[in-house]
């Protein structure tokens, strides 16, 4: 066996995790073969998604390998979640600079701890020399018809956003900022529980399973809220009115610590800008608000209600976010890789 | 719109064809939302495989882009046709050094000429920025329970290739000898031939499809007849006779330009151990026959019988190939990315 069949077998191994009798999910032939060959539940549709990680790009040179494992995986979860899809199974193109079996362990540590708590299959992968890259291809199912798309969004719908907004641009500037170690010492619980969640992100799919048939549009927030909410908009064309003050910040974005010279009345549009929360933002009807409500309290997320879908009108266009308070469009700054 | 958002541009339009009424192919949804949504033939089981390709490992730094583009998803197509599966689905990863517009144009017309000829839906995919590889996964449907597999040959069983051996490693030489401009001036027609064929393999879903239901395994020839039909022997628990006079060794092999200083004694088994050929090599019923050449006739591809599948006797071990004049078990040397 040499260095890179070794490091495949790590892989390969993967592919045994939620393997049991009775929890196949559809996978009759694994890693092995020229292809896997899987069986798609009855009376669904599928929906797939890919993305490529690429280090100093979508994580920082420092990241862990168990939290780059974790990520990627957590990253393609979170387009599932989006659609309302049950993950079923995924395939990993790993290209390493060397075969390195110590970092190699320790992604697929992080990988593994991610593939037992949402239940998808590893069924197939390439392993490649060069610099370090992943790209993720995820599979998952949903009821025929009940996708959560980007272009359901109703005048009248109310807007919503799981969870807290914030940790993920919180977590990257604590990771510049070199605080992380800080933090554990003097033990800034808030500071943490931001590192963790930009490290560590928790991908909605049990949200997003139940929204399903309830929710009128959804996207998970990887650019920032302000950003991705503007994609619903654009593909639904309608307007959003957004009420700042309602959207549930994460508490370490007030740290002075953080975004260093920034004045608190900023800090608020920095959280809804930043990316990297893999918290969902959706639509729903005005007169399904019990039942959204019920999803909420059924799964422990908060899901909050932060605006309203608007028509376009006067000075408005499709597209654009209207602040509540000023009744002024908000300019629309994101995360872009390129930019 | 800035320079990857008109790259990005560029692989959208890839998406749209293939899509005219009735071409649909199941596409639901295609690029644009966090997913594309899709919906399985019925009473089918689907097939899924994944590669990447890196510039001077997969393929040689000279390469053209529309070449790339044609191969990568040549590569892939034929690991579907390997399962004897229908081409369904197919997404694209691709990291560029930088938005050389140029470059993507030539790139995507490559690949589209190949999605015309195969039938397969770009439905997803991602750009980003860093050292040039790219990544595709593809999906195909069988019907159920007839995807072709390695671990299905049996004791009795011909064994066969398609088309010619050896145009991957002839072609390989002639790009490393820089041949190309010199067998082009003087009309080399069969050193042409093995050039074109390892720039534009040509995947063999048609064959594989066909197959379906008839041979018992098959795998596609990715590093070389001997160590691909080891794969079969291996996962089958069989050992293999095989009449190296019988495959049929693409012309170019014995062309004295290329291998300079190999005698023509060597030849033979240079081009049974050479990679990137992309037929098949697959088992079938010895009281078949018929069928198999009625397969090869009706679509105009040679079927060639260069052996038979024979149980494990005396010094001979599972997955050996033995050579059918000498009776001694060849050595299976093929092309590793890593060795």
């Amino acid at each position: 066996m040499n260095e890179f069949e070794l490091i495949q077998s790590y892989f390969s191994r993967l592919g045994n995790v939620n393997r049991l009798p009775g929890e196949e999910g559809g996978v009759v032939l694994g890693i092995g073969d020229d292809c896997a060959i899987l069986q798609p539940p009855p009376h669904s549709q599928l929906v797939v998604s890919t993305d490529t990680f690429i280090s100093g790009v979508h994580f920082p040179d420092q990241t862990s390998p168990f939290d780059i494992g974790y990520k990627a995986l957590a990253v393609n979860l979170s387009d599932l979640a989006a659609m309302g899809a049950m993950p079923l199974w995924f395939t990993l193109c790993v290209t390493l600079p060397s075969a390195d079996e110590q970092w190699v362990s320790s992604f697929c540590d992080g990988m593994e701890s991610l593939i037992i708590a949402s239940g998808i299959h590893l069924v197939g992968g390439d392993t490649t020399k060069g610099p370090l890259s992943i790209s993720i291809h995820v599979t998952g199912a949903v009821t025929q018809g009940l996708a959560l798309r980007r272009d359901g969004a109703k005048v009248g719908d109310d807007i919503y956003v799981s969870g807290e907004i914030g940790h993920g641009v919180a977590g990257l500037d604590i990771v510049l900022a070199a605080l992380g170690d800080e933090a554990a010492s003097v033990g800034s619980v808030e500071l943490l529980r931001s590192l963790e969640r930009f490290n560590r992100p928790k991908p909605r799919n049990d949200v997003g399973g139940k929204l399903s048939g309830l929710a009128t549009s959804a996207i998970d927030i990887s650019d920032g809220l302000l950003v991705d909410l503007r994609h619903i908009l654009q593909a639904s064309q309608v307007v959003a009115e957004l009420d700042m003050g309602a959207v549930p910040v994460a508490p370490s974005v007030s740290d002075e610590r953080l975004f260093v010279g920034k004045p608190s009345s900023e800090r608020r549009r920095i959280a809804c800008s930043g990316g990297d929360d893999y918290e969902l933002c959706f639509t729903a009807p005005g007169g399904r608000r019990d039942s959204v409500e019920a999803v909420g309290s059924l799964l422990a997320v908060p899901l909050t209600r932060v605006g309203r879908i608007i028509a376009k009108t006067g000075t408005f266009r499709v597209g654009d976010v209207i602040d509540k308070v000023s009744q002024k469009s908000l300019p629309l700054a994101g995360y872009n890789h390129f930019s």
